[in-house]
Parts: structure tokens; C-alpha cells; sequence
């Protein structure tokens, strides 16, 4: 099993991504394929000791899409950028899954226009995985799709479904729709439309709305919303997670002796937390509804997060999670509605 | 000066409303008139022994509005319920604000229809207070008004920033739009046709588009979003918050006896942030955009909350917000294209 591995345009270079290549093809059954500037690479895996690896190999690409860059324009004009080098090793399946941590928006553009979504969906959708405290809960859309009509919102909770049962181990999954109430008649244009489709769908555990409050709570394996509203939540609970312990530790430390004391006596037990808490034991998420798997890693992922995800995406290939999402949506209750809806 | 206070339709009963109004009478130079059933609030005030206090006095209303009606048929059919009532008293200049703690919904419908809005506002919208890492920031709308167009996140903006100034004692407050990056280019389609309006807008000091994380990190004061949007962002960042001090606990009694000493001694510190981190300092929730001062406080708040909650209200009244909303929203740039969009 071959996965390909964009190194660049990320917040801490190359080196941080090719370690975490040497760490995966060494705990993973897999060989990974580099896409970048050769040079880079090379002198990388000199550095490692790694250039003779034979599980490693690179793929020369002399262009970067920066994140700041528009992504649909910065894919079609950039032919050579290695998110588009990488993305065409799927398409030509030359690798069986890609993993990235290069500006999301190119990562779902490459995706669409160089690998192409699984018949009949309407668009892909970023799936991300939050600790809740009672395991894990898959939100998405997280960004790829920002205004989703409430046909879109239906693949995603199908796509999430299966997500939750073949990566998370989740029977029957609940779904949960996002919205500002639990009751049917609460929430905005979309969410009004998007209950009773789910509650139609056939193919998922609906358990009607959910709130922001239940994210981390455990009542909820998938959480269905746009991508807009998906981004702005994981990141503000990024924000208000770094706020708390930031004012934590402010606490502790201006509280005196005794606080200070007890602060060094707790951190062991916190550093198992902050394990839990920790995005990188996840290793990326996960954009669903495209040909193969598709993993986007956030922009400042360090070796260990893109170890995780090469796992995750070998974990991805071996339960064939593309192939189920295809068939999941060929039987999707009242197809031909759908599909002529998303034209 | 008089607040209406309605006591009804609350998660812990009258108690806790009548109690509130007795501590803020002794505190702030104001009376209150309890709005609700007249034998409930007769027996507790007798109870605490302040039946005979002459800034206390009681209005009945024999009909409550509950957390699971519609709030506009309940508002239209329920002539006597106490949300009606308290909003009449405003109307008819009996008193010069209200707080309330019922069905938020209910609330904002009875705002609507009994007391009116200012002249020339689209829709009023909800300022919620959020503690941040260097002070306050202020979220709106916070769910009175959940499919918003464009034109609504301008006037939320320009109400936003009297709000800080007022009532946060914030000069020139940086107002920022909830987007999903900070380039213009980045959004939805409400974002990026609000973005140009809000950099046309001379009234206030627009600094672009914020995210999520961007909340309670202290960059911004004023954070403009539609209802749904900042409904949604304050849940998760209410349950993140409980999750993570669970996860916390949790960790320090799993930790052996270290760290359950370390937790007794760290104990003490902990408590101020908690009184930092709480919502009732706060009070409650302004809907800005009405004729008069009209608080909304959590169906779970308790006595202290709602004392502070009638002490943001005398503050309301002696700032005369919504005399300086009316003039704002009057000199609003382009205000005609505006007027003439919202109708």
C-alpha cells in the first residue's frame, strides 16, 4: 500500500512532515511517497539516515500553493504544485490514499478537480474527529462546502455514518443535526428544511437536533452542519480550549506558594489530559465523498500528527471506506430526488 | 427609576427571581415591580421578611409562556402571561427596563410585538457578554434573529460597538465579522456580502474578519454574526468549557494522592477564575434594538445573577443606550439603501 504525502506549504516546513513519514513507515505496513521540492526531501532523509529506506520514495514537484493563496485559481494554474503532483498519484492510482497539511482550501480543490467526487455526491465534506467525554464525535462539514443546501447536509450525515463505523468503531451511530434547539421547529432556514430529510434517510440513526453543548458531551456520534458554521465551531473551541488553560495557569501561578505547589504536584495527571485532548492522536481529518481517501492535517502539524494520519489513512484504505460511502449513497432513500436536487 | 422583572417561566422558580430583586434593591438606587402570580410572590417576599419594602411592589399575571411553546403564538394568545405583562409596563412608561429569564424566544417576541423596535432598525439582536483573555468581548446576535441578511449584520455591528462603549466602557471598539479566515475573500455568502458594507461604514472601527479562536483571545470587542451562527458558537463554548473542567476533575482524582493533594491546594486559585470565568457577573444578555433596556438573563440563572442582571439594567437606563442607538442607527451611512433593503 502506497500513500502519497504533500510536505509542503506548511507551517513548519518539510522536516516535520518527512520525520513523520520515517516514524510511519516504521510502525505502519505501508510505503509513502514524498511530493515536494527532491532537494528538500533528499537532504532530509540523508539527514535521518533514511535515503536508502525502500519503503520511502519521492516525487519531485517545483511548485507551492502558499495559504493565502485563492485555491481554485492556485490549483488550475499551478500545475505543478505538489498538492496537485500528489492528487494525480490517486487519480493514476499510483497511491492508494493522500495525506496533506498544506492550505485546506487547495487540498479540497486538488481533490475535486484532479481526483473527482463518488458518483452521486453532491460535494465532499471535511469530517473531523473531537474528543467528547465519552470517546470521540465526528463533526462535520468542517469547512469544505461554507453554503450546503439540505440535500448536502443528508450525504454528509450518510458519509459521517459510515465514517463513525468504520474508523471510530461505532455501531449504529446517532446522528445529530446542529442547530439552536432540540425541538423539530427551532433553527434557521437550512436546519428547518434538512430535519425532516433526515428524518426520511433510512440509511442513518437520526436522533433529531443537537446544540453546541453537545459536541463534547457524548449524546452524539455525528454532527451534521455546513462548512461555515463547522469551521467557526472547531474553531472556537480550539480558541476557548487554549483560553482555559492559558487562564488555568494564570491562576495557579499568581495564586501563591501553596497554588504553585500544588500546580507541580497535578501535571502529571494533567499531561494525561492533555493527551486526550491532543488533535494529533487523531492525525487529520478526513474529506469524504471523493474517489480515495483524502486526509487534511491542520497546517501546524508536527511529526507525530502526521505519523497518526499516514496511520489513519492505511486504516482508511484497508476498511475500503470510499467503496462503502459509494454504495451507502447509491441506496440512499429517494435518490433521484437528491441527485436531481444538486445539479 | 423602575425595572419590570418577570419572575415566571424560569428552570428554578420564582424564588430565586424574587430574591435577586430584593438583593438588587438594597444595592442600586432603583425599585423593582415583580411581574407574575401575586400569591407566589406575596408569600416570598413575606418569607424574606420584605413585604413591606416600598421599591418592591407586585404586578400580576396569571399566565406563564413555557420553554417548549412557539414564542409568537404564544405571545399573540397568552394577553396575560408575565413576558406580556413586563413588556406593557415598558410600553406604557410605567418602568424603564425589564429583565427576564423565561423562553428566550418568547421574550424577544414579546419585545417585538409590545414594545417595538427604533425606528429604522431591521432586527433587533442579542449582546452577550463573553469573558476574554484581556477583558470582555461582546457576541451578537446571539440568536434573535437567525437567518440575518446583510444589512442586519451592519446595524448588529453599529449597536455592537454602543454596547461596548456603554456598557463595557470600551473607546473605539474593534469590530470584527465571524468568518472562517481572516482575508476578505474568505466566507459565506452572507459574510462576503457583509464584509464591503461593514468596510464602508464610518460609524464604526471595522478590522475585518475574525474566527472562532479569535473570540476570547482579546483581539476584538465587538463579534458580529447572525443568531444561528453566535447561538451555536455560545453552546459549544458552554459545554467545551464544562467538558474540559470534568475532564480536569476527572484527571485529578484518577491522578493517586499527588494529584488529589495538588487539586485541594490549587483549589483556591481555581475559585476566582471560575468567578471570572462565570456568566452571572455579566447578568444577562441585552437585546439591543428595542425601545428600552431589555435584559435576558439564562433560564438557569440564580438570585446573584439576576441582582447583577437589574444592575446592567439601571446602568442601561442611566446611559440612555437606546437614545444613543437611535442616533446611530439614524446617522448610519447609506442609511436609506438600508432602510429601504430591510422592509
Amino acid at each position: 500500500m502506497k500513500i502519497a504525502l504533500d510536505v509542503m506549504g506548511t507551517d513548519y516546513g518539510p522536516k516535520e512532515l518527512v520525520l513523520g513519514a520515517v516514524m510511519a513507515v516504521k510502525e505502519y505496513d505501508c510505503e509513502v511517497v514524498l511530493v515536494g521540492d527532491e532537494v528538500t526531501i533528499r537532504d532530509l532523509l540523508k539527514k535521518y539516515d533514511e535515503d536508502t529506506n525502500p519503503k520511502l520514495s519521492i516525487r519531485h514537484a517545483s511548485e507551492v500553493i502558499g495559504m493565502k493563496e485563492h485555491p481554485g485559481i492556485a490549483v488550475k494554474t499551478k500545475k505543478d504544485a505538489s498538492i496537485v503532483v500528489a492528487t494525480d498519484l490517486l487519480r493514476n492510482k499510483q497511491c492508494d490514499a493522500l495525506v496533506s497539511s498544506g492550505s485546506t482550501g487547495a487540498a479540497v480543490a486538488a481533490a475535486l478537480f484532479h481526483l473527482g467526487r463518488i458518483r452521486g455526491v453532491g460535494r465532499p465534506a471535511i469530517a473531523t474527529p473531537i474528543p467528547s467525554l465519552t470517546g470521540t464525535t465526528v463533526l462535520l462539514d468542517s469547512g469544505a462546502k461554507v453554503d450546503a443546501k439540505p440535500e448536502h447536509l443528508v450525504q454528509n450525515a450518510i458519509m459521517g455514518s459510515v465514517y463513525a463505523e468504520l474508523m471510530l468503531n461505532i455501531k449504529n451511530p446517532r446522528v445529530g443535526l446542529l442547530s439552536i434547539g432540540e425541538e423539530e421547529i427551532k433553527g434557521n432556514e437550512q436546519t428547518l428544511a434538512t430535519f425532516p430529510l433526515l428524518k426520511d434517510e433510512k440509511l442513518i440513526h437520526f436522533i433529531g437536533n443537537v446544540e453546541g453543548r453537545d459536541i463534547n458531551s457524548g449524546v452524539v456520534d455525528v454532527v451534521v452542519c455546513d462548512g461555515f458554521v463547522g469551521n467557526v465551531v472547531l474553531k472556537t473551541a480550539e480558541g476557548l480550549a487554549t483560553a482555559i488553560l492559558t487562564m488555568v495557569k494564570e491562576a495557579i501561578m499568581g495564586g501563591g506558594m501553596m497554588a504553585k505547589f500544588g500546580g507541580m504536584l497535578i501535571t502529571p495527571a494533567l499531561r494525561g489530559l492533555k493527551k486526550r485532548l491532543n488533535p494529533d492522536a487523531y492525525g487529520g481529518a478526513l474529506l469524504l465523498g471523493v474517489r480515495a481517501p483524502f486526509f487534511i492535517c491542520h497546517g501546524s502539524s508536527r511529526a507525530n500528527a502526521i505519523k497518526n494520519a499516514i496511520g489513519a489513512a492505511v486504516d482508511g484504505v484497508k476498511r475500503d471506506i470510499c467503496s462503502r460511502i459509494a454504495e451507502d449513497i447509491a441506496m440512499q432513500t429517494k435518490a433521484d430526488k437528491v441527485v436531481g436536487s444538486l445539479r
